[in-house]
């Protein structure tokens, strides 16, 4: 199949200057500040978006140089499936977050509850809407035995 | 910037054959059965992911050819910033959607609650999970006008 190419819509700023430095996903500080650098030619696509308090974003984890189909997570001792964790060693190192939007100035987005490094490649913003993003009743698998 | 080169590790296959007939995001039918085949060199990373009820899919809207930074969405009345919207037409066509997963054979994965069109090329799973995925206390700006 084809390849998929995307670029970079902006730069993600942090305090995390190393990939092991950052907050584990599950552990994620709440409270940690970050901006997002959004490139002039996008500026356009951010209107509206300060109404929602919190974000969607997708990243490219651009350390990231190999993966394992077979991972064992930080706070586990077993091996599990990439596709069950959110380790960044997949095959196609996107990441995900949800960070709380703090305001927006210009070309620049400062939030909070970010989790990956500084200097991170932005792939995508979409405003997380509870309606469809945030469900009950749910099960999670390997992880409820944490 | 560099490129993001990312490669498709499946397909996901759905009821929907053209881009217009899927459902909105809003208003996804919860109910809609699809199914992912993975690629075989990816099969191993799906161990463990059959005891989580919701999966995150990312995936590649591969018809859309074009973006748009302020689009008109379909239940509203005024032009909005494409990053406050899930439309489509994003800067990387990149497509997100929380699934129930109804089980997993060989490489197929069932699921449920899907939006996507027939053939979508698949470039994530990840688990869905509450703690760090399940906000309350939202605000969702302009979409509350609806």
């Amino acid at each position: 199949m084809k390849d998929i190419i995307y670029h970079p819509i902006g730069i993600i700023h942090t305090p995390f200057k190393e990939p092991f430095s950052a907050p584990m996903q599950l552990s994620k500080a709440k409270d940690v500040e970050g901006r997002i650098e959004i490139f002039k030619e996008f500026l356009d696509g951010l209107k509206d978006l300060e109404g929602f308090s919190h974000i969607i974003i997708l990243f490219h984890m651009h350390k990231i140089k190999d993966f394992s189909l077979l991972v064992k997570p930080e706070l586990d001792n077993e091996i599990r499936g990439v596709f069950s964790t959110r380790s960044p060693r997949r095959p196609n190192p996107i990441g995900f977050s949800i960070a709380s939007l703090v305001g927006i100035k210009g070309s620049t987005i400062h939030i909070k509850g970010v989790d990956m490094i500084d200097g991170t490649p932005l792939i995508d913003i979409k405003p997380y809407i509870p309606e469809s993003d945030s469900l009950s009743n749910t099960e999670i698998g390997w992880l409820k035995r944490k």
